[in-house]
């Protein structure tokens, strides 16, 4: 007697799977035809949506109408190729069906022993990427370091200092706790995930130095020696530097040798973040921007921004491996087993904040796989080169300027009319849905960026978006002439 | 002229993505033939990896056929019918179909403003949850509360954890450091991932009471109230509980009711940690397991363990968002938007360690509405009602016992023959291929789980399980007789 079961058969499976598949092909074709930025209000979608859940299940079908009626116009086309805003999270096809397939395994790679090959394959790619990026060697798992797959680089961060704070306290605070007198350095243009995480780990913000920068946006050496200086005088523990190459509001890249340096004559963990730009040094004419990095204790870049993997996939490595596991690792009698016991594996959960995960490789793995070095080393090049080429739009255009460096695939621009006019040239572009930029403040001026990084992202894309921006730039001057000739008119004038 | 490209072409993906859907259809039908554990040894997928990765990209045909020859072996299979360890992370249909679509759109929720349909989503889905598990209503969004998305059980203690931290110091902690005089309590059974939180936040191990428990291996409450009072009296600054529903070793059941009236009290942020069971509240005749839940600040479950959705999916509520809010949020230029500053919105980043995130309740979404709270009903009292009739099955035979309370879905049970005898039956269990179960330690005693909670496991997978135990018990202790009675016959005797 076959049971009675509410499971969707493996035919039921082919058949919705592969219109789900079709879906995304259709959506991906036809992209470009939405809005980037959703225009949907506060409360739209829960308000089209039913107050309770159903009673009774419902068809396939009629669900994935509703993601066509009530999801897609509260979607921000992320994968759209007018998509320029904060950094991509660019996909592809095989990474798409990568975390399919990771999902349809349904494994959990938390242990070795729980999937040996979500660990390994992991570990090999993370290998792999360390030739790729021509990263140190020191990195590599056949030395004392290691690479591993973190959500973000936010999480990543919050590893590397964590670590920092044991290496620097002999793995005391794990014990008694933090004690007020570590420190954490950054720049001013630091990601504010160093702050998130300084908060996190029980350091506190005001044990964090936000050290000033140069007219390139880097990191001044300068400052943070006298920052590190400072805190010694005052009976402080310096433990951590974040670096950045290229950080989020204007690519800078901070000088990772000359921090590197103070770092070691102080004692302290470097971590270089270089979660956007890391992908550029699969070319090798992009990898200056790794100098100094064989004074890092640890690095991230993810895959998921800029190498068309999609999030989840941040890329962090360690030097010293052991001083990450130690930090992290905790070892209850449910989870004991012989692989663990030997000392021959690596079990994950103790180099990332969550014990469970996806066997997130596989994505990575098939990515490097189908676009080979050559397929990546192309597209990466090409996005670079499109962002230098709308660089030097701007340059030329006497309404423009450029705000920053744009070293590689970002580009922060703003109109001579100042910050009210920008302001209001950035919401007319996004309200248009033509295309999607995000803005930041660089030298206190608000500053619209431009970055080239999504996978179908091509030049007449580029093209068309320096378009949009000068014709509104042009309709909004030309309004607001219109304003003040109608105001000098006006009857009280 | 069509530019360069390497990507995948919309046709393409249409092709292999309806591969890779046969290829999890087929996979799930015949997921029965293989061994359950993995039996491949530590390295043996590194060696047969190539060494460097391809520099140019080869065909996806090539990489599916490695997923069978060199990642199948190392898989161990979690979605097996026979797969009995830890607990379960149960996947289906609708799930993996949701996950697929997530990774399609590719969108980031980080900010409501990123794709509004993301973040309202998911507080719909996760206040229509509050209503189906009958949850305190304090925890709906449209209360003071509100629900959220983490990755894990683990991440949402520490987010609990840290809120607690900065409430019970005035949101100092944030600012100055922790000082180690801030505890947190849990019992000896508590999940090792509040360890791993305590140390993160900076409050450290010596800050942690793992208080005693009954005969039931549930936390007393009267050993908690002397734990805070000791502490109160040594000037520590009691802040934080977690309680659990269900624990990882036994499915023990917390006090919650006795332990929220001490957290009342003493002004304590109590977390229920329901990771595993929650999803039994599903069905009025379990919801008995949360009782006094009115008194929690938060809570947690895991629809990836247990709900049919694949990792990674815990669902996380808060009864004062505003506490969880300012705990965990910064705001840079470069992340402000009209819809943040209007306060009408939910940033989810400010609710998790992260900052981006996946369009996680799409599956959850798809799940609900496939199977209606009727099917989902359905398969949790099945696996209850296989669970209950497998724990009589031993407590009726006399060379086994129950070594717990088996509430639910979980059996704890051990030979009489003792700890050395089960670890040797553990082993050749798992050895064999036919099912998987793991280990714990209940009054220090070696104990084997039987977990009953994959998606696809009838009653006669439990039945052969119940099979095979007793037949390796009888092989083991026809070979350990034989054993003895050569020894006795050999010469030196």
């Amino acid at each position: 007697m076959p049971e009675t079961s509410y499971h969707m058969s493996p035919d039921e499976f082919r058949r919705w799977g592969k219109a789900v598949i079709d879906w995304i092909a259709g959506y991906l074709e036809r992209i470009d035809s939405f809005p980037v930025l959703s225009s949907v209000e506060p409360g739209q979608l829960r308000a089209a949506l039913p107050p309770a859940p159903p009673a009774e299940g419902e068809p396939f079908g009629r669900i994935l109408a509703d993601v066509d009626k009530l999801i897609l116009p509260g979607i921000t086309h992320w994968q759209s190729p007018n998509f320029f805003a904060f950094f991509p999270a660019n996909a592809s096809g095989p990474a798409i069906l990568g975390e399919l397939l990771a999902a349809g395994l349904g494994v959990q790679g938390m242990l070795w022993a729980t999937s040996p090959a979500a660990t390994e394959l992991e570990t090999h790619v993370l290998d792999w990427l360390v030739g790729m990026l021509a990263l140190p060697e020191k990195f590599l798992s056949t030395r004392e370091g290691g690479g591993v797959i973190q959500d973000t680089a936010s999480s990543a961060t919050l590893c590397a200092l964590l670590a920092a704070r044991e290496r620097s306290t002999g793995f005391a605070s794990n014990r008694r706790g933090t004690d007020g007198r570590l420190v954490a350095y950054g720049s001013s243009e630091t990601h504010s995930a160093l702050l998130k995480a300084v908060k996190i780990a029980g350091l506190g913000e005001e044990n964090l130095r936000l050290v000033g920068v140069d007219e390139r946006f880097a990191m001044r050496p300068d400052a943070l020696a006298s920052a590190i200086e400072q805190d010694r005088r005052a009976g402080k523990m310096p433990c951590f530097v974040c670096a950045t190459v290229g950080t989020t509001s204007s690519q800078a890249i901070d000088p990772v040798a000359e921090i590197g340096r103070l770092c070691q004559q102080h004692g302290m963990w470097l971590h270089v973040d270089a979660a956007m730009c890391g992908t550029a040094a699969l070319c090798p004419e992009f990898r200056w921007i790794h100098q100094g990095l064989e004074l890092a204790d640890s690095y991230c870049f993810n895959p998921h921004k800029w190498m068309f993997t999609n999030f989840d996939c941040d890329c962090f490595w360690v030097a010293d491996r052991k001083a990450l596991i130690r930090t992290l690792s905790v070892l209850p009698e449910y989870l004991r087993n012989p692989a663990t016991e030997s000392g021959k594996v690596f079990d994950y959960r103790d180099w990332q904040i969550p014990l469970g995960r996806r066997f997130r490789s596989l994505k990575l793995w098939f990515v490097i796989r189908h676009y080979g070095l050559e397929g990546l080393r192309h597209h990466i090049r090409e996005h670079v080169r499109l962002a230098q080429e709308f660089a030097t739009w701007v340059a030329q255009d006497d309404q423009f300027e450029l705000a920053a460096p744009a070293p590689l695939n970002l580009v922060c621009f703003r109109h001579c009319a100042g910050d009210a006019f920008n302001q209001a040239l950035l919401d007319r572009l996004n309200a248009s849905g033509n295309l999607y930029l995000t803005q930041t403040r660089l030298d206190r001026r608000f500053t619209l960026r431009l970055c080239v990084g999504q996978t179908h992202t091509q030049a007449r894309h580029v093209e068309q978006a320096w378009h949009h921006i000068r014709k509104e730039a042009a309709a909004l001057q030309a309004s607001a002439a219109d304003r003040i000739l109608r105001r000098s008119e006006g009857p009280g004038d």
